[in-house]
């Protein structure tokens, strides 16, 4: 494979951020980690590692560790934006500060802001200035950074409004361990990385009371449902949701030991409050936020989503969540098939 | 809940057959188990306990065991059929010789006949003649015997031509840890009960060879894809796809250490070959089976079914699991939306 070899930044070096800078690097590319703090820095530069997020993988020499965010801009065309979506409005901020020309932005976040009700590229559109901003372009699916970095066979997707841009950053990232795919639908592929994230959660929730394989099935199906409704509802196409960033991306984060949303929502169900479950976890738990987000969306869009919404009151009004869940359990239609008409016709309504 | 009581029947006293016998017991039915042998029999009627399919449960003592198939036969109106999908045939002709009321036959097999490609109902409506035959109702989900066993909750559907009858056979086993739903689908639910096995079949191969979450899940996303393709094609509604006959059941089967499926594709991936995991696993593995069928079938209606053929050639035609599994990998299409497209496009055609 001949691959055009870039300078390429990626902003954060957490587990996932570190991760595809390391696939870019098995590309060839020259790639610069912005690092927050200086051992962590020192660390990659010297010793090749990065010892708190990915503590068994030895890195390669082309990837360069820097904390200047001015080093970090220049001379790219792209830049991966991979820091938690809290603190994805700083970041641009920030950036703002040294560019002037414009760039490709590749968000690998999986969110929705509470309160504005933003997707991830819409954030960056509010932020960034038309002439800086040359595209958004969103990379997900159903990737834990661990196995990435292991070189274990992931497939992911690209999404932008402008889909030479997509097939481009595919081509950045395409290797033979780590295949890139494309989906024009870019408001499915950021709504189905999102909303997994509070499945997941609920999942752990049931996983922790001591439910079973049955149960968590069950709630994985419901939940695959009511993301594809309120998907639908804001402009989704529907199939997305029966792909890699929506079934794929949600069962991975529902059944996988690597998930900290489902080790959050595990928490939860032994009975732990959500205080000490964040302040265990020592990571951003994004479902969280997701949670409060998805609770006003389906008021906004007068939308159904019992787990949402049952998982919203266990984590903000206290309610107990083994309650909450065998209540939800119990509130399936009698026919099945009822439910999944209201979301054909959802899409009807849409088409 | 007031259950109107009746006289049972379960045949087969395996895993499955003895938990959905608890079940109906739980509801304060009176349930004759047909087992095989006269030491189980005798361990049931004496020690309430099935030993060697659920070791560590107490049956209620209005479960009675009999290895005499005319005295399970007196005074029912409704039989339980839980025998392995090979012996279905058998077992039918045996009934036939005692019977000659008409009679509500529950199905809970899942699988597809090679060669002669029927579904399990087509199986029943071609041995039973029609005045025996009042009804026959597919019960299939999300369901591990073992936890259905252990009372944790658990979602299942049923379904039949006649829907009345089938909202007869839900009020049978209905309560607060098994709920049970209808859906008029008896084709998808009966197609996606039996194709999930093949995808266990292929995410276990997957695991064994020592591949990770990220590639399950993609693998289990293709899957969905290829059994909706062909589901719909044999005439199902796409959408019992998406509910828990189909992503449901294909989840739990895909990703829990209960399913036997799973067990014998992680065995073939570590290396073995398809006689000696039969043999080790002494269980029918109803995906062997079905990835026949499932060959044949794609080939009858022109189907596409990647995974299912990859998993036919490994099973039958000894070709290498790892070179099978990565090729596989590498054969998405560029553009996700062009696969579920067609399937949308299939559908359509049947609309």
């Amino acid at each position: 494979m001949t691959i055009k070899q870039e300078k390429l930044t990626v902003i954060g070096a957490g587990s996932w951020g570190t991760a595809l800078a390391l696939v870019l690097a098995d590309n060839g590319h020259e790639v610069t980690l912005l690092s927050r703090n200086d051992s962590q820095k020192q660390e990659i530069n010297t010793e090749h590692r990065n010892s708190k997020y990915l503590p068994d993988i030895s890195l390669p020499e082309n990837i360069v560790a820097t904390t200047s965010l001015e080093e970090a801009l220049e001379g790219i065309e792209t830049v991966i934006v991979a820091v938690p979506t809290k603190a994805i409005r700083e970041q641009l901020r920030a950036i703002l500060k040294f560019q002037q020309k414009p760039l490709v932005f590749v968000h690998v976040s999986k969110g929705i802001e509470p309160d504005t009700l933003l997707r991830i590229s819409e954030i960056f559109e509010q932020e960034v200035p038309k002439s800086i901003l040359k595209e958004i372009v969103a990379l997900s699916g159903p990737s834990h950074a661990e196995e990435v970095s292991l070189r274990h066979p992931t497939i992911v997707t690209v999404s932008a409004k402008n889909m030479e841009i997509a097939e481009n950053v595919r081509d950045l990232f395409m290797n033979q361990n780590f295949r890139v795919y494309t989906n024009p639908d870019l408001i499915g592929v950021e709504i189905g990385g999102a909303l997994k994230n509070i499945i997941a959660l609920a999942a752990g929730v049931s996983d922790g009371l001591g439910f079973g394989d049955n149960a968590k099935a069950a709630l994985i199906t419901r939940g695959l449902a009511e993301i594809s409704r309120l998907g639908t509802k804001m402009g989704a196409n529907p199939l997305t949701f029966s792909g890699l960033t929506g079934v794929g991306d949600l069962i991975v984060t529902c059944t996988s030991v690597h998930s900290r949303n489902w080790r959050a929502g595990h928490m939860l169900g032994q009975g732990q409050n959500l205080e000490d479950v964040l302040q265990n976890m020592g990571m951003i738990v994004e479902g969280v936020r997701t949670t409060k987000a998805a609770y006003q969306l389906a008021q906004k869009y007068h939308c159904q989503m019992p787990i949402a919404e049952m998982l919203y009151h266990v984590l903000f009004n206290r309610v107990d969540a083994k309650e909450a869940v065998e209540r939800l359990m119990g509130r399936l239609k009698k026919n099945e098939m009822e439910e999944l008409v209201d979301i054909l016709s959802a899409q009807m309504e849409q088409s």
